[in-house]
């Protein structure tokens, strides 16, 4: 079996970190968004109130096996352990309409979709439109 | 003209807030969603590494004057100051597909819909589903 562990992330992650925020991003054809640097990264999560929390998989998978089996699962498990911990009633995820898999899975575990079942749709402002909003 | 000033929290309008919320998700037909108490409310806004910021706008409308006018708007304006001046990049909203009302004020105030442009999905885990999720 591969060997998973999940732990807490630290400042020295955020190079990986960044790396596999692109890869998402390049996965969800949306790598033009992808603005934040290492620098921002390290110091929006590892200051005083930090801006995130985050949690890290560390894996050595067995030689032969396939990769990722259930990992997905198991973060997602460890932040609601975290949030339930921390007094959260809830735990939100975004994710795009053609990830057949991840809606799937969110749904076998236990998540609704609420975009589907009570009609919620996610607005942005950002860059000049924000400034603008702003007066800036 | 009513008189309006848009000004940070206090732990003292936590009533009020409250008050609020349940009148917004009275509007919303999601009533049964508010489970929050005040004394939640108070503890996780106004603790050390608070859950939440807040503004509120206190209005004194002038006789004769229709309510509500551009205040919303200036709620926005306000958070999207108080965002760049905290170095965020981007300001999201949630919104219910029939209020119609909500969704052309944020396009018009330059807001781009995430759900219809790129087809997020919101997810949730709550209540059973989120403790069983975390084995608890």
């Amino acid at each position: 079996m591969a060997s998973l562990r999940i732990r807490e992330a630290k400042e020295g992650d955020c190079a990986d970190i960044i790396r596999l925020i692109r890869e998402l991003a390049e996965y969800e054809k949306l790598s033009d968004q992808v603005q934040i640097s290492e620098e921002a990264l390290r110091a929006d999560g590892f200051g005083e109130n930090p801006f995130y929390h985050c949690v890290v998989a560390e894996i050595l998978p067995a030689q032969g096996e396939p990769q990722g089996q259930g990992i997905g699962s198991k973060i997602i498990q460890k932040v609601a352990q975290v949030a339930l911990a921390k007094g959260c009633t809830q735990l939100r995820l975004a994710v795009v309409d053609w990830n057949k898999r991840a809606m799937d899975l969110y749904k076998t575990l236990g998540a609704r979709d609420l975009t589907e079942a009570e009609g919620w749709h996610s607005f942005r402002f950002e860059g000049e439109a924000m400034r603008e909003l702003a007066g800036r």
